[in-house]
């Protein structure tokens, strides 16, 4: 059994990587840490894992957690990952951060979007993990920048048309919908039900952190700088980001085929579900799941191809994809843990 | 008191005609027709209405509906509304019409999207109902044809950028998303709770047939052919659009400005508000009023202008302009029955 | 033009007093105060009335809003609420206070629910204000204590009964069901949309504040002392109480004459709105509106009676009887203001 | 591999008993029917399911089913289950039955409240299937008819009390509130989604079917005959039943030793979760999993006993326990393919 520690487990994609990794065969939690709840038990914060889960919450100490644990996962604000990520990888402990803070190749675009980087030194060890298109890299890695949850869902509906170059990448929108978990757990104002249900809005207008991470690896894919528009937008449900994506199609394959290249380009991806022509995915059927649904159309009329892609954006959004590159990165099945089908209605 | 008729009075837009009129002060409803509840008072359907409305549904007979009232909305299916309107105009009846059978300059285009037109003699009588762009028209009109939703919250979002050249208006698309009561009050599988709840997804992909109703606008204020692309979502909730617009930019103002121009444009609309810089605006601040909320920025990283327009679907983008045009028709001021503010929360 | 302050203008009881006012033909709103907002305008607090409201909300100093106000809403915290009625009832103002300051006849029962009652002198002169019980009072009044949410929906549902006697008075069990907005508008965790959102539980069983005021003004109505079993609970809603009530029926009234006894006792209020024989209400048939419906049955298994009310926890429950009783007050027609129909859907 | 079938899939506790059977070690899904949707494939139906069932929809013949099933759901409306029940019977299968059909022990009951029942005789041999009160008849059945999802939560919230006799057992109340997929998936204007959310209401009052099946288990756990007012409510959610149950308490525990006590009686019970003082539950925190949360207190100024249980309707109310039910009839552990986590948020 692999010990595994979630530090900054009171949040969301703490308390969705314990109830993940509850059904691990090949894991135990071995310690979790919370600042905020330190000291109680992870039941008296989140009671759906009564009985199941009898740990304490421990303030962070890098040293003690990597002491119990040979695997960690850091559920952090960015910033504060930054501060303990250099000792576990000191410790000899593999990790894998879930906060924006390992996912930049370069540090001076996390420092212009974020803040300046303390340890680019480690940064540079980091492997973005998007199993998708980095499964290799992710296995011989010992620190994954675990990719956000708008950046999951977009570079995965856009990667088999960039491979193949078939869009004009300068074309390139993504238009974001995601579920209130995504603003986390927080006490604000601003996620209050009554200030968040009935109600649908869009923020971060052309200035969300998530487009340089969107944009570095679709770059990568195109094999030439991407620059795209990106809004996100929030919608009253719990769970799940739907992304909308338009770019000016420059190849001819007609629908099918290019639905048939996709499937192609997934073909041994056990997460990746490529929809039937004229289907498209909806958030509610990934739910609680690790999936990645997509769907297409070429919009003849405009000569735009139109991408939908959902995700659950706890789950292979953050804390599902966290345990596939966990699972990876000790070369278990890829699915252990993340077999359960979606939860429906 | 001018007498009205509602006709189609048991669906949503149905409730919303008789929830808005009641309180108008220059409006009597005469008459309200239902086929699938006919017989039935109007709270045994709708029992917010108790006490305040108790006519009984009939079956729409034309002229005795024509026998009872002065003007008539007919909030119909379409295809059924152009097998009753010109009667009423016939028997020299004002009409706002809330389907989509008189909406279209040319009945091509609507044979092309919908079905045959049976009556294009009177459809080309018609005034398209948007207030904000032909209100002079509409005042002199005998039959309006109430845009549709998505249309009212794209056209109003895009209209003084085209009226002023400002953006490449082959470069247009709109990424909207509605609630579920645009769906209709017809007993579907897809429309129940639990088919809708915690989900979101994009429908009707490059083949919505508000697309030909948001060109044909678009192009008489672009002053040549507009092409779009336009995809519209279902969000869970009970009212409100949100379009989020985006558009190569090709004007040189900086955002205050533009903002400016806009004020400007809508300096005499009392129903459309342009946000301050910064602001975009929220369904949830307009939900049950007859407002549409403006907000735009420049991506100056990418070159293209986002807009994001809001409105309630019910109310602006259905009942509540329907009221609006008739008042206009009727020389009553503009806000009559309308001044309401939005129910937050 | 009365000219009234909302004093505490920032939450979802001041926002609701402020939209019902803007339809209030008599009544002109010369000052708004908020503390956490004090230098904003109302517009940044709540988008929705962008454009209707233009003031700036100011810090709460008594005597200057006293000096530009005759008729004032205190929409305050308990506690903050009783350190400055007084001042305002000495400067000569009619006051609404909607806290549970001045609700008790008894300060002992404040003190031991609550905390110590600081004015008892001003208190004794501060009369119930549920008008449909004591309408002749606030006519007279010059401070009236505006019934709680819950209180609103329990007393309403059993008047009837207990007036007439026809229920053992120590059988009562009210299980009330609350929308979100009535937790208010601070920021916490637990009211944060994903901790209420598709989730239904209750809250302070057996303890909630609101039983000792049920009970004052039930007993009141029986002539002697009545205890109850109250559970409060919260449902992933806006807004909307509902309240379903048993007790052992005495009475040997068949059903549809026990809701002749209703609609009799109730056949002035415009408000109050009795179902038929089979009927029973739903919070969404008085969104947005000052009624309050009420079903009831006999359940002859079991010798009780089942009175189901609904109203909408921030109109009926707050800001719409606030204005109701700042209507009979001042000689207003009761229903100016309040004569929207309710929001549906 | 036990081969199983589920006999009318196309539902949501079709759906559910799929999602929950995907994750269980020791079965097969050798055939799934449904009338509307035969010919389809399940994931057409359920596109949550896409990848992971390649099935068809077949339409029920009683003996091809038995052909490839040996362990049969018949998740099919009341009447349509004794239709083919007997055949499955009669061919040697095992039949865990999601509808009332059979539930009873005494037919005239079933006749009161449902219709006459056709096969008394099988009727007979069926066990009411409550594994925490019935687990050794369970383990001997060849057909289980499967409770009722409020009748579950009523009847684990109430046994302790009742097995050791500290209520007034004819002064309880149920106050049950479920949420929307509970009423099941046909297309109905009730459960629209408009009709559903933002609202709350009783329905059923003093008269839903399931009154009869929760007094008869309470009446055989008190020894004598029972009977309870119960009221159903709908809550705009998607899963979750929770009830909230009143009693006049007979005891003299403190209610920490009720607790205990509560504890003892449910000591070997892997799905029933007893909630420290203080605490009540959350259909949140039981959302798709098998889990009965059970919280209580002593109402002390009204001598009640007030109990709050929570359950997932689907799960514990329906799918879960069938499955929990399949286990125990073949020798499975118990919880195999129950013990994923709670979905939070």
């Amino acid at each position: 059994m692999l010990k595994v520690a979630v530090v900054g487990a009171s949040g969301y994609t703490g308390i969705e990587l314990l109830r993940i990794l509850h059904c691990h065969p090949e894991v135990a939690v071995a310690c979790v840490t919370s600042e905020r709840s330190a000291g109680k038990t992870v039941a008296e914060i989140f009671p759906s894992v009564r009985d199941c889960y009898t740990q304490v919450l421990e303030h962070l100490e890098p040293v003690r957690v990597a002491d119990k644990a040979d695997f960690i996962f850091t559920a952090l604000p960015h910033q504060a990952a930054m501060e303990v990520v250099p000792t576990f990888m000191k410790l000899g402990k593999k990790v894998v951060d879930l906060s924006a803070d390992y996912r930049f190749r370069d540090p001076a675009v996390y420092e212009k979007w974020y803040e300046p980087h303390m340890n680019p030194e480690v940064l540079a060890q980091a492997v973005y993990g998007l199993p998708e298109i980095r499964r290799a890299a992710i296995a011989e890695a010992g620190l994954v920048g675990n990719p956000g949850c708008y950046p999951t869902s977009v570079i995965l509906g856009l990667a088999p048309l960039l491979h193949n170059g078939l869009i004009d990448s300068s074309s390139i929108i993504a238009d974001s919908k995601s579920a209130a978990s995504g603003a986390g757990r927080g006490a604000k104002v601003d996620t209050l039900f009554c200030e968040v249900n009935e109600g649908f809005k869009a923020y971060g207008v052309a200035s969300h952190r998530h487009t340089p991470e969107i944009e570095q690896e679709l770059s990568l894919l195109a094999g030439k700088e991407v620059t795209i528009s990106f809004t996100p937008h929030l919608v009253p449900m719990d769970r799940g980001i739907l992304s909308t994506i338009y770019a000016a199609y420059t190849g001819d394959l007609p629908v099918e085929q290019l639905l048939e290249l996709y499937n192609d380009f997934y073909s041994n991806e056990g997460f990746v579900r490529v929809l039937p022509p004229g289907a498209f995915p909806s958030t509610m059927h990934v739910r609680g799941s690790n999936f990645c649904d997509i769907g297409l159309t070429i919009d003849r009329r405009t000569g735009r191809v139109i991408v939908v892609s959902a995700i659950d954006n706890l789950v292979k959004g953050a804390s599902g994809q966290a345990v596939q590159n966990m699972n990876i990165m000790n070369g278990f099945p890829e699915n252990l843990g993340l077999d359960a089908l979606p939860l429906f209605p």
